[in-house]
């Protein structure tokens, strides 16, 4: 029989009589709605292999996925993309629960976007069971709802102290889930946390894996971390669980880009050295270093103390936070103890109080470490100022010039290049705005639906008349669409639908300079003018908001501006430079995850230099129930508006002319409110950051601050700013 | 040019050449996403027509819509299936605001489920705008999403006093929408009401239209509704506004099914003669007669009294509630007044109050009416007891078999036949359980999503093995399913996803005889057994669980025995005979339609004989927000159950063992609870029944009822029950 095989059938044909040392070759092409089953039992000197007929021409779509039993296999060359699986797992190695894979391979393999549409329906993309497994030179990206990229399971005796090897692979870019399950990947569970896995984790790149807090979430014993990159990743390597990590070598590049975080200690006998920090911005659990504070005697799915850690000859350049005892409260109370810092260089002149303290750092020893000239030390001795001279390196990182430091700074670590495949492109094409084609388009009916339906992404669609434009149809945003005018007066735009566009999956929106108004729409409460899609939108999306006029959004009760979904999610919401006038809603009411699971529906929220006035319901309802950590949004940033009589509608549930719950960093200053309804807010989990600061109340009660009392109120006034 | 288009080029350039007394034939075949504006100008001797080549073979699929504008033009044998209009309407009488139609016709074209996915997003089928404008013999049937079947809108003097006739048209079924916006007809709105529409509705046959409450909603002035046919509606022909209405010669035919109505009498100079109202059961708002009180000087959009009324010779027979003063309450204050209600025959001999009396009824004036002798009177004159027999006619109707009676008892209505068009059939197919093969399935790993797959509706999936059958996918219900099994004792069933059924649009599920659990499933917050679709589901689905044993349902918290997405809306859920233990969540979360518009999650809620031990969330949790009185349910029958340590999880908000939100019927007894949380139920809306009788409430709060204050709560104990 050929070892080419072209079918389901043709493929368990020869799966059936294969024996070590064969190979069973998969034809090239679409493999659509394909689940196979790769079980079989090869030899050391003769592994059974399935491979691709040429790297990267068999593609796996719509619902496929791939199962691995016996020992001694070895999958290469294969792609999944353009669907997502029906089961948990796409490439999993073991058949069942029984019947598992040892000493088996996955090699050259890509998996890109294969993503579930339903945002928060989780799956694991590669799942290990078993022992002596490898995965190495793949390529995993986009991984766009919930669930780890790559998982190991210690979840029985046979998949303990398991010595797999994970090596050279590509984690491409994650988006920012908004939520727990967000991990690239994961180690262990809780449950286990106290077995032994003995994996290796090594020379792998992870390129933008930004899905929530932790990056890598090891949860089971001696585990080792070694020469990986971490490129613009915005969360930690966390030892979430389990004692004995071994975690040296790696490089953590932040760029300067915020939220970028490096490595964070929690539990026994952890060992971090020789680890290169640059740029990272993140703070609290986001920091470059975090030694967390645990809870005596913890539960195993609780935070563990963290005792004996060694954190020793790494060099953190440009990094804003360290943090020591993190997370100390009324139930993590037990700090660090017999750990040492020995040998650190902690370079940055530009943030003085570099460290930041939250409890008892007695237990930890500090020795020869170096700090910049400015930073503030924390302890009496062991942390030594010094200046020192940095060039670049070959690879353009900030290395000491001089050679009398006692840190090699040489990290052995792979290329964006030499990780995953050389046949698969590294880039994603982002979904940019102005990228495109510019659309010259005159006022008619259902005008601009029609552009819309014929743009691209990044495409400009320019308004020439004053119109009114009219629309009987909705305006549906697949893609990066920029709505503009140049005229000095802005065009009117009218509509009959419930709303003016619909967001769907995709779509990122920017309006500038137009007139947008409601007295046309269908006699229907709950209508909008910008609406997501209904469904689960598994990208994130953008929408920029500048310099237009927005009326008459009164015909029924109920009208907002923006209207969102259960399960979609904003990386970013700006408003700026606009007036809004009639609007029974709320300007944006992003308040659907109301499970309270830590899920929210927008990261950045901006809100500057706006005129609000007879707004029924709020300028901003954001929600973020629960109290999980995975997360650090919504960011909410509200400056210089005028908000004139918003939020007394009877069916403002909020009561608050903005209303804020969970929200975890809220910076609201020189804003003027006018006969408004408060600012209510409601600040819970982890240390929500506060200010709000230099507004003017007038005839507005003080802002009502429910849940925890950590925040800062200051230089508000109540004066009347005689506008009249 | 020939006058036979193929394509919207050709149309669009006949368009431009036709001249009076011309037709453009629309070729046979489906013309998909085609949105025609068919504007042309005839004459009353030679109108202009569009048609099909051969009726009823020219479908309109897709994207698609109608306009029509000028005049002397007709529309014939068109058919819309398979689709839905992206604009609010399909078939409209106007171009735009400016151009409106006159003197034209829509005859003998069929509108089938072209209903917009989204089951909340409105539109209206056929939109009469101008002025002596007729649509006669069609077929509308299966609207499932929100808004009006056929509208007569007089948004403009233009559109007033208009004259339009609507007749012989077919009404086909009409699912309860669970929500306002669900009526079959309307003419006017509230704006508009106290002008003259002149509108005649005639002939037509409404075939179980039970989209709301208002079956025809009258909101404008001096229109006629005679010998039409009601079939089973559930709702009422409502005079909702406007003045001098004439409601004669029609039948309503009850058939003694649940909430059949008959007519609502609201507003002034309003006349009911002559109406045959038979089997009707609705009470409340859905009474075969319902006089409103009203308010004094009312705002034009709220209920003005009812003053000269004259309802006179219509039979009632068999019919169960004639309301009067009916909406009594501290807004509505001002009595019917100036009213005759003569010569009617009130003749059922089951319900002897038949009469009910919410307000002073002494400005109607009741003379020569006839009530069986077992009815109690509720005037001293004007109501006489008379023993009449009845005997079937043609029709199979009862009809007096005497002739002394001062009422003529031919109504002159077509038969369903004489209605629409004869060439698209007028009956839908029901999506029942067991009417389809049976499938005898074993015991393999997706050998249940394998089946499910290969059924057809109304299917059996029968477990012949003992199991566990264990599933790595969530087995999809597209259409009616059973699962069962005839074993004595349950086979067992076990999943790894986070649902083990997903009740997909057009789904309906039965189980029966199944052992279930949920401890193999992914650990992730909000599993649960069954899930609707998270997306929209314009079909109602039905859910009956019979017999079954549930467990381990506590992977992770907030784990739901049935979990439904917003937009979903279920006829009937029954749980019956069945045990539960161990659960994080809720057993039926039905709460998700939170925006406060009436909207809900299902009608008919039925709980008996199970037992429920463990459960941290509440056994129901059903949400009804808002003040809109367009619907009645929910309905929920709840008896006989065991509730032992149920809804003290602390992520259970109600902190309620059962938690009602503006739940309309609440019959609740002979239940024992022990050691659980208390009922919780909000009562609101209307005239809420609510009875909670007969309940023993062991070491268990007694109701917290909030809101209303108006139920029955006796005969409840709290007893050991002496279990153990
Ligand atoms: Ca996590
Ligand atoms: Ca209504």
């Amino acid at each position: 029989d050929s070892p080419v095989v072209y079918t389901m059938e043709e493929f368990e044909k020869r799966l059936s009589i294969v024996k070590p040392g064969d190979s069973i070759i998969l034809a090239n092409g679409e493999w659509n709605n394909t689940e196979l089953l790769f079980k079989a039992y090869g030899t050391a000197d003769k592994p059974i292999k399935l491979v691709a007929e040429t790297m990267g021409k068999v593609i796996f779509t719509g619902s496929s996925n791939l199962r691995i039993a016996g020992e001694f296999l070895e999958v290469r060359g294969l792609v999944f993309k353009n669907g997502f699986t029906e089961t948990g797992e796409v490439i999993s190695f073991r058949e069942n629960g029984e019947n598992l894979a040892y000493n088996s391979r996955v090699t050259q393999c890509v998996i890109d976007n294969f993503s579930n549409p339903e945002r928060q329906e989780p799956d694991n993309w590669v799942v290990l069971y078993g022992k002596n497994n490898r995965v190495d030179h793949s390529h995993f990206a986009n991984k766009k709802n919930k669930g780890v990229t790559l998982v190991v399971r210690l979840n029985s005796e046979e998949s303990q102290e398991n010595n797999h090897q994970i090596d050279h692979n590509y984690f491409g870019k994650r988006q920012t889930l908004g939520s727990n399950g967000g991990e690239s990947m994961r180690i262990g569970t809780s449950h286990y946390s106290l077995t032994s896995s003995n994996s290796v984790v090594s020379h792998n790149y992870f390129d933008h894996c930004s899905g929530e807090l932790e990056i890598v979430s090891n949860k089971s014993g001696s585990n080792t971390y070694k020469n990986n990159v971490f490129d613009e990743c915005q969360g930690t390597l966390t030892m979430r669980h389990g004692n004995g990590t071994l975690v040296e070598n790696n490089v953590f590049l932040g760029n300067n880009k915020p939220s970028t975080g490096g490595i964070r200690v929690i539990n026994g006998d952890q060992t971090v050295r020789h680890n290169y920090m640059s740029g990272l911005k993140g703070y609290r659990f986001r920091g470059a270093l975090v030694v967390m504070n645990g809870i005596y005697n913890a539960p195993i799915n609780r935070y563990g103390q963290v005792v004996n850690a060694n954190i020793t000859k790494n060099l953190l350049i440009d990094s804003d936070h360290v943090q020591l005892g993190a997370g100390s409260d009324e139930e993590r109370t037990a700090p660090p103890v017999d750990s040492k810092m020995t040998h650190n260089i902690f370079y940055n002149t530009k943030v003085d109080s570099l460290f930041t303290v939250w409890d008892d750092i007695s237990g930890i020893t500090f020795k020869n470490n170096i700090i910049s000239p400015n930073v503030i030390p924390i302890v009496e001795t062991g942390l030594v100022s010094q200046k020192i001279e940095f060039a670049k390196n070959d690879r353009g990182w900030l290395i000491p010039t001089t050679d009398e430091l006692d840190i090699n700074f040489k990290y052995g670590v792979p290329t964006k290049e030499e990780t995953g495949v050389s046949w698969y492109p590294k880039s994603s094409k982002e979904n940019a705005f102005k990228v495109g084609k510019t659309h010259q388009v005159s006022n008619a009916l259902n005008s601009l639906y029609d552009a819309a339906m014929a743009s691209e992404t990044g495409d400009i669609i320019e308004l020439v008349d004053e119109g009114p434009y009219e629309l009987s149809k909705k305006i549906p945003v697949n893609h990066a669409l920029t709505f503009t005018s140049n005229l000095s007066e802005k065009p009117l735009i009218t509509y009959q639908q419930t709303a003016l566009f619909e967001i769907n999956n995709g779509g990122s929106l920017e309006l500038n300079n137009l007139k947008i108004s409601g007295a046309e729409t269908s006699d229907n409460s709950g209508n909008a003018v910008i609406s997501t899609s209904k469904y689960s939108m598994n990208n994130n999306y953008k929408l920029f908001i500048e310099n237009c006029d927005f009326m008459d959004l009164d015909i029924n009760h109920s009208f907002d501006v923006l209207r969102v979904a259960k399960n979609t999610f904003a990386d970013s919401v700006s408003i700026t430079n606009s007036r809004f006038e009639k609007v029974t809603g709320h300007i944006m009411a992003m308040d659907k995850e109301t499970d309270d699971a830590g899920i929210y529906n927008g990261e950045y929220i901006i809100i500057k230099n706006n005129i609000f006035k007879d707004v029924e319901g709020s300028i901003a309802t954001l929600y973020r129930g629960g109290n999980d950590e995975s997360t650090f949004g919504p960011f909410l940033e509200m400056n210089n508006n005028v908000l004139n009589h918003v939020g007394y509608g009877k069916r403002n549930k909020s009561n608050g002319s903005i209303s804020l719950h969970g929200v975890q960093v809220q910076d609201i200053h020189s804003n003027l409110w006018i006969q408004s309804a408060s600012i209510a807010t409601h600040l819970v989990v982890g240390d929500p950051i506060v200010n709000i600061t230099n507004n003017n109340f007038y005839q507005t009660p003080t802002p009502v601050i429910t849940g925890d009392q950590r925040f800062v109120l200051k230089n508000n006034t109540s004066i009347d700013p005689q506008l009249n």
